[in-house]
């Protein structure tokens, strides 16, 4: 893949929830590695005011986003995780331009998607308008097939992905450099191995290829740079993916 | 949209549980819209073999699918819903061409995606592999909440969108004729009414515009022969979709 200029592209604008890393965190990522020009829109002043109002359809431009993220850019307005990464990674030099390629990393990202909508629901499995408290016993009962089935039944394809990969020397999920997927998975793993510590440490002794490329993308420089700056929030029990030691395994 | 002649595409093999309608059907109602050659490969004879093999990576050709449905034609396997829908969409004349159009429509669908997922975990709310009877209590809690307030939610915001194309004079979701998207929500209409009769006659008071548009598709004359056929699997608590009068408002 080859890294396009960045200071020709006009400038991206992030609207997403403050405080949290969750599905605002795979663009982010896309975005930090590209060193692309871009706003974390509601972390400025007078942002989630203009967030909501996009929400609520107040403006004219473009689809109305039926939730966050979305991105802002040449007129455009995009929501749904998965498609701001496949409509911006041909610019940000993230995603090789043939179509057989696109459909591949689109295809893996929002099968990673569903992967963390899963992790979500474990922590809300009644509903999403409930507070943990109140739902607290059927995420304990959740969360058991969970980590037992769902994690490697993910994980696991997504090794396979990369075994295939390494048949033609290839070290990444897609063509033969990193593209937003490999990303993306970095992230999902580091969501799992905060929220669920002793499953993850389990299911990644099957997983060599997988722990291999999530060390790999964190040791890139931008990304190692941005997983050490006030940028990169903590994961917390407000996130998308949470800490809660009874859920995870024995 | 200007129809293709679909004499000219390469078939289209569809992979998907047979017996039920489940996600395959979004894919199912654009082949058969478009009067697409294709094959419902697991309901001839020896294709839940061959789909099963696929699943299992033994097929060497293109990116092994996580799940069903998926799609193989011209060298290709694509799986994931809404990315089969927009990849084929193109050469079935079910979107413009427009890279603008292209990305509001797979917005669109990816929401619905998610809506029909969640419509999903409501009667599965603890997990897919326990039956329902297992989870019936959890699944009764987790009801309140999506009728009262999810249904609402995204199918008020696909009203909102048909309501802003009606202010230049055009009655689908995407552009000036049908899509894809026009397909789908006939199709999630079709399942909400199927498994949440008394809501939905309660939730589409407010959904004129959505109301008339799953009307429209359902008389189109391919949609309508389609529906009358055996081809179109009546909708049952085996499926993604599930009528259990327990979890509908009272």
């Amino acid at each position: 893949v080859k890294k396009k200029t960045t200071k020709t592209t006009p400038r991206i604008d992030l609207y997403y929830w403050p405080g949290i890393q969750g599905r605002g965190e795979f663009v982010r990522l896309a975005l930090e590695e590209a060193g692309a020009p871009y706003r974390d829109v509601a972390r400025t002043p007078g942002g989630m005011k203009a967030m909501m109002a996009t929400l609520e359809g107040k403006d004219a431009r473009g689809l109305r986003p039926f939730a966050p993220p979305f991105v802002k850019t040449g007129g455009l307005v995009i929501a749904q995780t998965s498609l701001v990464l496949h409509a911006l990674a041909p610019r940000l030099g993230l995603v090789p331009e043939d179509e057989a390629s696109r459909l591949a990393a689109l295809q893996i990202q929002l099968t990673i998607a569903d992967l963390a909508m899963e992790a979500h629901d474990v922590h809300h499995p009644i509903s999403g308008g409930l507070y943990y408290e109140d739902q607290k016993t059927e995420a304990k009962r959740a969360s058991r097939s969970f980590t037992k089935e769902r994690i490697p039944k993910f994980l696991g394809w997504l090794e396979s992905l990369l075994e295939r990969n390494r048949a033609s020397k290839h070290q990444y999920l897609v063509g033969r450099s990193l593209t937003y997927v490999d990303l993306s998975a970095f992230e999902i793993m580091s969501g799992l191995e905060y929220a669920f510590p002793r499953a993850m440490k389990r299911i990644e002794k099957k997983l060599p290829l997988l722990v291999a490329l999530r060390d790999r993308v964190a040791a890139r420089p931008r990304i190692a740079a941005y997983l050490a700056s006030p940028r990169r929030l903590p994961w917390s029990t407000d996130d998308l993916l949470r800490h809660y030691p009874e859920l995870d395994e024995a």
